[in-house]
């Protein structure tokens, strides 16, 4: 059924924190992310001591269809598990066939790319980057600064649908770790060719 | 046919201009505009003396499928033409049932929109504001400000095409233009109700 009126939705992301006031935020904290780490133990000492905010980003509740367009926030905070840079979990798509684009609005990192026949790439975020994922790969955003949020506005085809697991299983096939002269990207020793 | 390696497409856009350095820009400039305007031979009298650029977007040439995502800037420059707002022409999606989200990065105004069964609504763009289009809607965007460029980020399904031409023949049923205490939206004298 077609309805002949449908609002539109209008709602604010504060540029400098990346926040809506109006949703609830999905947040991803140190304990959820310790599996996901090199160095599992340390994340989970530190998330012993303080169990501090990793990301968050926001589901904006669009209809799941091909017409339609999911977007909104995402914030990863500044920090590192040992010498391993703060991120998301990373995801692929369930739809493999999308893409999506990721703008930075402040701050900066990497958007870590994937696909399932092993190609790897990344790209730098600075503000006002407009990084492109192509269909098929899993992304994941790294923020290497040491102070700053890394604050991007995502847009994704509605019927996408996210795939969580096979990273969670694999892993990616590279970190990220602050090198002698900055970020550096290495072979991840916990990675799985089969999930 | 599926290549296993698709390189990522990253590129910077200014945040204070909205311009990207690596594309080339669609303009639109006054005399482009003319006919859009209640007062056309005021828009006529003004290109004569200085034909200024309106405004300039960007199309980033995402493969037009389901599974992308275009995007880019929109950069509306202030002005009217009479009381009337500098506005983009405005357009229907050529497959009706795709939405769009905008991303106001700065500036301010309004997106004004209207579906085929004379359904209209408007909403306020301020810096932050994400204003998602339903499906089925043509959107102009208004610049309602005297000073500051209109810049958003926009994004909708690779699929979905541009109709123009609607637009172009029977305008919208709205103007947006500078009241006593500020814009108002009134009909529009030269609306068609058939194209």
């Amino acid at each position: 059924m077609t309805t002949t009126t449908v609002p539109a939705t209008s709602t604010n992301f504060d540029l400098r924190t990346g926040l809506n006031d109006q949703r609830q935020p999905l947040r991803r904290r140190i304990s959820d992310m310790a599996a996901m780490f090199s160095d599992e133990a340390a994340a989970r000492s530190k998330a012993a001591v303080n169990d501090e905010l990793m990301y968050e980003f926001y589901d904006m509740d669009v209809p799941p269809t091909s017409g339609d367009i999911a977007y909104g926030t995402s914030i990863v905070y500044p920090g590192r598990i040992g010498d391993e840079y703060y991120m998301t979990k990373g995801h692929f798509h369930e739809v493999l066939d999308t893409g999506e684009i990721y703008f930075c609005l402040s701050g900066e990192g990497y958007m870590l790319m994937e696909n399932p026949e092993g190609d790897v790439q990344w790209e730098r975020f600075v503000p006002g980057q407009g990084v492109y994922v192509p269909r098929r790969y899993a992304h994941r955003s790294i923020n290497t600064s040491d102070s700053e949020p890394l604050i991007t506005f995502f847009a994704f085809p509605g019927h996408a649908g996210h795939d969580y697991g096979t990273i969670e299983e694999k892993g990616f096939r590279k970190l990220c770790v602050a090198g002698a002269s900055g970020p550096e990207f290495v072979d991840n020793p916990k990675w799985k060719a089969e999930a």
